[in-house]
């Protein structure tokens, strides 16, 4: 896209976006879809901004395959913020949780169990290069939830599928390959994303929540 | 505007943008100043914006005044975030805090200092349509703060001065009167607002925090 002068971004940040997106976006800056007003400007009870949020769920629901029995929420505050929302939203004080991690990402989310009351146990512990042997995990029989990250950037450490976790509550920050590949859905009880990555702008982060996890929050 | 087909919303939610803001930031969004990408896709640590993000701070240091012994943050999750990060960055558990509840938004804050383990003292109590006057509030001699709203939005309760809370540590609610008037920030220890209904669009909020309160948190 030489006409544009466009500058191609390969780094861990960011994602390119394609042109045909940011086109779209710079047509409705000004006036929405002819509501008369920048989607910056409109309340989010507004119909045009509702339009605009159920169409994204939509989309992401046919994406993924994403079941019925599953809400999908956008929320604000990064991934990072996941890493203490769940604990807040799986755990009471003093439950357990299992925490696998294969580089920086999984690390900081364990270390954030760590700091909000939960036994968080290291159920594996990677090389930052490799995967540990799922068999060989320490994962307690009363743990809340099994923690991963499914990319760690950092390493380049990516799982090819689902770890097999029996039937604990599987939870994956999936921040760097979200939308990178078909994923069963059903195999986990939460994955996350930060969207800035892989689809779409900086400050949303994307939670796909099994619904019989919601309602616990502490 | 009428070339624009622009209309004015002038309702509590997220505030219309001048036209110029809206044009410039159309104007630069497939290639933001002749970096070849858009803001959009932009690593947060690109010199870009890097830019950004100091111009638009030493904008707001400027409006308002803001003196050095103050830290400026920008900041995901919105002001009601704020509800619990500063207790969280103030208060240990059982600390006390006062909280003076003029409406809706000063009511939520008190509700949620409740929650995370400070002895949250109502101080004063209004009747939604007016201030309950300063002199008769029951400030704790050693509350970590007093946090209150400086304009509650539903009942259109707003005060024109800081209240006189002696040498304890004003926290102030400003998300929906932000940079309408001047401030002395110099008698606050905090003041937060999200950005979208006065100075931006939506997922930011900022904090103008004095240095002596930084790096106390939990």
């Amino acid at each position: 896209m030489a006409a544009f002068g466009r500058v191609y971004n390969f780094s861990a940040g960011p994602a390119v976006l394609p042109i045909e997106v940011l086109q779209e976006a710079q047509a409705d800056l000004l006036n929405y879809g002819g509501s008369g007003t920048s989607v910056m400007e409109m309340s989010h009870r507004s119909k045009a901004f509702e339009g605009i949020i159920k169409a994204a769920e939509a989309d992401l629901r046919t994406l993924l395959s994403i079941p019925d029995n599953y809400k999908v929420l956008f929320l604000q505050g990064g991934a990072s913020t996941q890493f203490a929302t769940l604990v807040h939203n799986l755990t009471a004080v003093g439950d357990v949780a299992d925490y696998v991690v294969t580089g920086a990402w999984s690390k900081k989310a364990y270390e954030e169990g760590l700091k909000l009351g939960v036994k968080a146990n290291l159920a594996a512990k990677g090389d930052n290069k490799s995967i540990p042997a799922v068999d060989g995990w320490k994962l307690s029989p009363d743990a809340k939830f099994v923690h991963y990250c499914d990319n760690e950037t950092i390493g380049g450490v990516e799982f090819q599928e689902a770890p097999e976790v029996g039937d604990r509550v599987l939870v994956a920050d999936m921040s760097s390959n979200f939308l990178s590949k078909p994923v069963d859905v059903s195999k986990y009880g939460i994955i996350y994303a930060g969207a800035q990555k892989n689809v779409g702008p900086a400050g949303v982060v994307i939670a796909i929540v099994r619904d019989d996890l919601l309602g616990n929050t502490r």
